[in-house]
């Protein structure tokens, strides 16, 4: 059966002294008006935490007893900061199983009332147990990936910080267009730069806020202006160290795939996408991983201006993660819910696009192993049914990897890629140094050095010596002898 | 599109240093093994608090990478203590909507490694905020609801504790019979009535415990010998003193009927159930919200012993959360395991029923406002459509309730139900005696007394005074001069 939005909502995202079911309340009512609906036969409700973030249990019967709707089926969702769209796609099977019509989704997250420490290691607990025990957090590994980004694709340090500069300064612009964005104001390539490092090469301007907010989304089985075309969600290891590459989502390729197949349509067919930036560098990652661009490309289509909000290609014309804000369990569906606005052509005249045929939202969980895509189209559209989407890659098989059955003790290994983390989570000292360092024998390990307090005097490529300490890998750079040693060594074998 | 059940699986459930992780592992292992399969569509989750519990969040993403099976899409679903139910529910309509083919769903949790006061903490946010202020547990409310039952059943206090005692000494018994099952030992009424005082009148063996453990159940598309027959899901009031009734839970009722209209079944047609006996009288109540026996008559009917293992209508035949044990989580699926195992004449020779053709699951979220009732039915079996369920009650319609806005200071009011609390969440003292009070203008508001360390001196109907301090509503007998003097005034009005 075929599944249509019929009314979108949210609230303005920023810092409210609003509770998490006020929000949650003001956004259903929005929705609830626009699809001319007072009754639904179910409600999903997305929320990420509200375990620790407000300290509420049971929350999908709480939420459907505050918004007067007690008694109606209430199911709560999620795939950590991809909750809002795991929520959305929950429902859309609801529906489209033709034993639900009208569903309510609504996503939301409550955080800005906590310190930004206890914040980070609530949000730090999505990622594996092994890579959080060296204060690893979400700002720390996307900055090593982005760092590698830069070194796979020859980008200088400079312009690394450049095109990094460039989705911010892109999406505060188009924020600042949107009533709801929880940063109204457009930034300066100053302004980046004087922004403070939050893990080295990541500043401030690079890391998505913390934010309140929420944001609903009915889905029907009675035809609409606006159709849901395609929905594909994939998983990948929890731990970094586990996937095959570093600067591609392969839980995005494959959830793209995923819907490109069943909406029958290829990337070339979509008009404009959000793209989840909780991290600047993931922007680009994503109109990578999306097939929007070839791998290795984003950086340069960004660079044209081809995803500006007037370029060929808008990407995040709601201002994105970045500056609409990110509350963990909203994002996903806010997402979505812009996409539905253009479409309906309620974006409001400054961020009014003009092809809105197609649209896309790519949600990702955790550290990129829950992913979401999601594809909606204009129900009167003409369309060619396509074979859907062959990529000009091989979707890698993603493989459940675990750490070998005994960790090597130490040896020598190269340094793939690096942090310097400022920002650290409650409970640890700041700064702190970790990389990802590829043993002689080609396993991935994470590894601190608890010496270096910043990322100058290390490059991506550095020999290192590594050793076991307290249950943590630590690293050094090998000095400049024994590098000369082991290559005569090296020699000498031949 | 039709949906069946191909495998179930689930771990021992009682007390392990097994991780979660592992237990949800092996529990699925089991189900793929019996549906043949090695890989699924979908994966869905169904853990209740793993944040508070085990301290880890992007858990569906942690658990398809621990189980080998990253990249696989897999989503939590969460709807308190009837999260395994709720993700049954979820993977239901994925099926049936002919997106997915074959769905894994998981459910477990990991709670014995936590001290039973912070087990009690983490529990009791399942409950209104306000109604938690006062130390309010689940074996609380649930001690009022009992105390109330056997009031308006007209059954003295040792008729009502001879009651409760027979639904543990059943589900002891058929639980010792479960190889599974977390309390392999039948228990006599001596046991019962030497059992440690949790809340008045409920003992520790009313209480279901705190216990580890994972099911698994696999759902296709594909024809087999199980098929899904009813579903229904519905929520309630989050506050228990919103509610009209205190003796029946109208959120069975409604999920109840619901479930009965989509498999076009009658209560009669039901062959066998498992009901959520987190505490004893849930069993009886939920007998009677099921339609199985009429309003305050599920009580003869077990004193009959219609409900045993071998009576005309088996109640529990695994042993119940109270025998089997209660992984919150788990449990709603772990039930349905259980309906499906019986109908695949696999639940053992000394637990194996005759009668199987249609079976019943019944869970509850919360303190009775996140409940699923699930049907599952023999493929094979012949069977005539019928209407569905038309109780001989119109089913209330649930409406959301507000305190009143400007909440009395203190006035006058009867005492409806009480009970004294012995095992306090973390952070109150021990013993805690508080109550329901009906107000003179018909409001019913939660109230405690701290100087009442015994239920001895109160009676149901008691007339009290109410004042109201530091937020909280403390009630107190009327002394005996106080009531005849108001008895005189009234009669004086007369």
């Amino acid at each position: 059966m075929d599944v249509y939005v019929s009314g979108v909502g949210m609230t303005k995202f920023g810092k409210t002294k609003d509770s998490l079911e006020k929000m949650m309340g003001e956004a259903a009512a929005l929705a609830l008006k626009q699809a001319q609906l007072d009754r639904v036969d179910a409600i999903y409700i997305g929320v990420m935490n509200v375990e620790e973030f407000v300290g509420d249990s049971n929350f999908a019967a709480l939420l459907a007893d505050s918004i007067g709707m007690a008694g109606i089926p209430s199911t709560r969702v999620e795939t950590a900061s991809s909750t809002g769209a795991g929520a959305f796609e929950t429902a859309f099977y609801a529906v489209a199983s033709g034993h639900l019509k009208n569903v309510l989704i609504l996503a939301g997250e409550k955080m800005t009332h906590l310190s930004t420490a206890k914040t980070t290691r609530i949000l730090s607990e999505v990622i594996d147990r092994s890579e959080r025990r060296y204060g690893a957090t979400m700002p720390a590994l996307a900055a090593m990936i982005a760092q590698k980004y830069g070194r796979d694709y020859q980008l200088p340090n400079s312009k690394l910080e450049t095109i990094l500069s460039l989705v911010a300064i892109k999406n505060h612009f188009n924020g600042a267009l949107n009533p709801r964005a929880q940063f109204r104001k457009t930034i300066t390539r100053e302004d980046y730069l004087k922004s403070q490092m939050v893990s080295y090469p990541l500043r401030l301007y690079d890391c998505a806020p913390i934010t309140d907010g929420a944001a609903a989304l009915i889905l029907t089985s009675q035809p609409t202006a606006v159709k849901v075309s395609g929905i594909g969600h994939a998983t990948d290891t929890l731990a970094v160290r586990h996937r095959a590459s570093l600067t591609s989502f392969n839980s995005t390729k494959e959830a793209a795939l995923k819907a490109y197949t069943m909406a029958q349509l290829n990337p070339s067919d979509i008009r404009f996408a959000e793209v989840h930036d909780a991290f600047t560098p993931f922007e680009i990652i994503g109109t990578e991983d999306l097939g929007f661009f070839p791998p290795g490309e984003g950086w340069k289509a960004l660079e044209e201006g081809a995803t500006q909000l007037r370029g060929r290609f808008p990407v995040n014309p709601s201002g994105g993660l970045k500056s609409r804000g990110h509350p963990v369990g909203a994002s996903g569906l806010a997402q979505i819910v812009e996409i539905a606005s253009q479409m309906r052509g309620e974006a409001g005249e400054r961020r009014q696009l003009e092809q809105t045929e197609v649209g896309l939202a790519q949600s990702i969980g955790g550290l990129g192993n829950n992913n979401l895509v999601t594809i909606l189209e204009k129900s009167d559209r003409n369309r060619v049914a396509k074979p859907g989407w062959r990529p000009d890659y091989q979707p890698e098989l993603i493989v459940s990897q675990k750490d070998s059955p005994s960790p090597p003790a130490g040896g020598i290994g190269v340094l793939e890629t690096f942090t310097t983390l400022y920002a650290t989570p409650e409970g640890f000292r700041s700064p702190l140094t970790f990389g990802f360092v590829k043993t002689e024998s080609g396993e991935r390990l994470l590894a601190c050095n608890p010496d270096y307090h910043s990322p100058k005097k290390l490059k991506i490529g550095n020999k290192v010596s590594l050793t076991h300490r307290e249950g943590l890998y630590v690293f050094e750079k090998l000095p400049l002898l024994s590098r000369l040693k082991r290559r005569l060594k090296g020699l000498r074998s031949l």
